[in-house]
């Protein structure tokens, strides 16, 4: 070791997770999970890193750029740190061929890692949960995604105030960029660039624009592209003059608002063609749920792509979903002050076991293994002193639910039971104290 | 893409796990989380990579070679994907300094990476169960930690018939390798050498043990080294002879026996001299888990490593625990019958909810709707047909508690529930639906 102190520290962009970290992170995830099975999606996991190819081929340029790869030491095969789920739920859909039920629905909420430089909402390794149906090309599996985020979101406190649900469609997008001058060849970079609009100087969106073929005028119409969001209420039917594209490219969006409509979401959303997505295997609606005030990033994103699972060898199947990271998400519920203080969030014990006498202090470890092999969060004090006041002020401070103080009548076979919540006090044969404290 | 077909598999030594291979590993952190909680462990994570130099500096030979490397592209800094979670909770505890709670007790179950060649029991990919407790000299500690082992594989059905905790000492070992003739700049290495003995060829492990300085007789007794396994309800003060070692080296073990006993846990150990553990940085204690057929590697392993969290830097701590991973865990519980069927601990759906009328249809997503928004997990059918036997059956396929069904009856606000464990079934109005489904 060279002493050099950088090592210990958790790597740039990482982040070490102390008890109450830890617990605003299961709350967050616990908020995921019970979204997602509520909905009827099962639980997956794919691998922390994939051969290499699986992102460079079909992901496109926004991804590439940002992976971390790696070779074993002596090996050929190149990996990556995965970036984002979809390529692995793709491959694994792919693998079942045949056998996968249709449709599909599958959630993971696993570590993700991309290799640029930390800002705020964005570092290099983050939680993400992922939502996907497989096999359904009807806007009704859109819709349930979309549900599935917004129930998620909805366990965390956040309502229609704090969020927005902002939706757009490929085909509308790209018809737009046709009209603009953009050859078919090279949609995928302009999308790529609509989607970094915000985050690059105007200069040098001008010159990428330029570059891809566009004249001064539809290099100005493209910055602009897009303009105001509509209420979801609007039917979409109605937006073919405003955005200046043939009613069919709409049909799908007038068919997810009546399946936003029919979950009661229709007050979340927004039609609004200036979200893109910078991954290029998106084939229709896509979407982006933000924060109202527009103080923080994306809190997810995800869309329609009915051919990747096909392009990774798997029969032709549409599929939809999206991802959500942890990282903005709890900057957003911060802002909001949704989020309880961590030790707030810790795990409360049922037991705080206390030993008043000398005989009975014996006991104490044997007490802790009975309350606990019955399922049981059993503790006791690191202090010595027998003054009731300050062991209880120690149950206290870990929000024991209850203490268990051996004293006199713990030679006749019992102990005496406080309730931290209510102070109430009895007496309970050992013989009954698992029930008692709810054990089993 | 090449169209080469491997990049359409997980790399080789990782896992895809599907809804039903997902259960069984929900099953199993499950019950390290529920094992560490009731034992009052609070759960931590760090990142799934670290600077390289966490590893090669304190873990010893047997970890480096093992290690996936990598640079961010462009970047100076040397990563390693963790390949132990030991350094990792070391510098998180040394980072807090003097701040740190003492005792501390810590768990986490997350991801880790071994480059090595995959073998039965032994993956690239791996989770693994680590708890530990820091700034706690006492064997009470170490105690502890082994309760919670064997609390986890007694939540996953594992008995003292299935398993058996082997307890040595390094005291004890590094007095036998001096007594063999291994100077104490060669104890380290020696003690890797003793840890792979079974792994490796006896003419290599004879070489390697010359190179160590070792005569021909010498080489001999440390391939012997150790012997029988001495069951743990003997005094570990009577083995001085047995093990031909000082007293004073038994010390600790005579302590631990004592704590093991209150915490009813002697009849799962034995002193057993041949566990060695490959890593350097152990410093008292160090036991191993395994199943008791002989058929499968080491379930856990762990140890007392009171030097550690000072040379990272922090306060002088004393600390034990132990690392479980899931690969031979599984592998132990399938050998062992002891897994139900994947499908069989998927969640149940508490509501499939099924329209036999026309006019109902619609009806379908916003009840759906509604008992999710309720914390129930509540699923529809895809099929368009009214037989109701079939639809039973797709509810049933699925474990649905009960059958939600939307007949006549809903024009006037009510449902009919059909129990699938019973059988029964009731009309119930729809404002009561919830109530009686058990969402809240």
């Amino acid at each position: 070791m060279a002493g050099s102190s950088h090592v210990y520290q958790a790597p740039r962009g990482t982040r070490d997770f102390l008890p109450e970290d830890m617990a605003v992170r299961l709350h967050i995830e616990q908020a995921w999970r019970t979204a997602a099975v509520t909905h009827g999606f099962l639980e997956i996991e794919g691998p922390t890193f994939e051969h290499l190819e699986l992102y460079t081929s079909k992901s496109g340029p926004g991804i590439v750029s940002e992976l971390f790869s790696f070779k074993r030491s002596g090996g050929e095969t190149e990996f990556a740190l995965r970036p984002e789920f979809t390529p692995t739920l793709a491959r694994m859909a792919a693998a079942q061929g045949r056998g996968l039920p249709v449709p599909t629905r599958w959630f993971s909420m696993p570590w993700h890692y991309r290799a640029e430089r930390p800002q705020r909402g964005r570092l290099r390794e983050f939680r993400q949960f992922n939502v996907d149906v497989i096999g359904d090309a009807s806007p009704a599996a859109d819709a349930e995604t979309i549900a599935v985020a917004l129930a998620a979101l909805a366990r965390l406190g956040l309502t229609a105030d704090d969020v927005q649900v902002r939706i757009s469609h490929r085909a509308v997008v790209n018809r737009m960029l046709n009209d603009l001058g953009v050859a078919d060849d090279r949609i995928t970079a302009a999308q790529d660039l609509l989607d970094k609009r915000d985050r690059i100087e105007p200069d040098a969106f001008a010159a990428k624009a330029t570059e891809l073929g566009l004249d001064p005028d539809a290099v100005t119409r493209l910055a602009a592209m897009g303009g105001e969001a509509v209420p979801a209420s609007t039917d979409p039917a109605t937006l073919s003059e405003v955005w200046s594209v043939p009613a069919e490219t709409l049909t799908e969006l007038v068919e997810l608002r009546e399946e936003l409509e029919a979950r009661g979401l229709l007050e979340f959303c927004r039609w609004d063609i200036s979200i893109v997505r910078g991954l290029a295997y998106y084939t229709g609606a896509v979407w982006e749920i933000h924060e109202t005030s527009g103080n923080e990033r994306a809190i997810a994103g995800g869309g329609r792509y009915d051919n990747l699972v096909e392009s990774f060898g798997g029969p032709s199947l549409p599929a939809c979903g999206f991802g959500m990271g942890d990282v903005v998400l709890e900057l957003v519920l911060r802002d909001r002050s949704l989020i309880e203080q961590g030790a707030d969030l810790l795990p409360r014990p049922d037991a705080f076991v206390l030993s008043m006498t000398d005989e009975n202090d014996s006991a104490v470890v044997p007490m802790l293994s009975r309350l606990r092999a019955a399922g049981l969060h059993a503790r006791t004090t690191g202090k010595s002193t027998r003054n009731l006041g300050k062991l209880l002020k120690d149950a206290n401070k870990c929000r024991a639910r209850h203490a268990v103080i051996l004293g006199e009548e713990f030679a006749d076979g019992s102990v005496t039971v406080k309730d931290l919540d209510s102070a109430e006090q009895s007496t309970v044969a050992v013989d009954e104290l698992v029930d008692r404290l709810g054990g089993g």
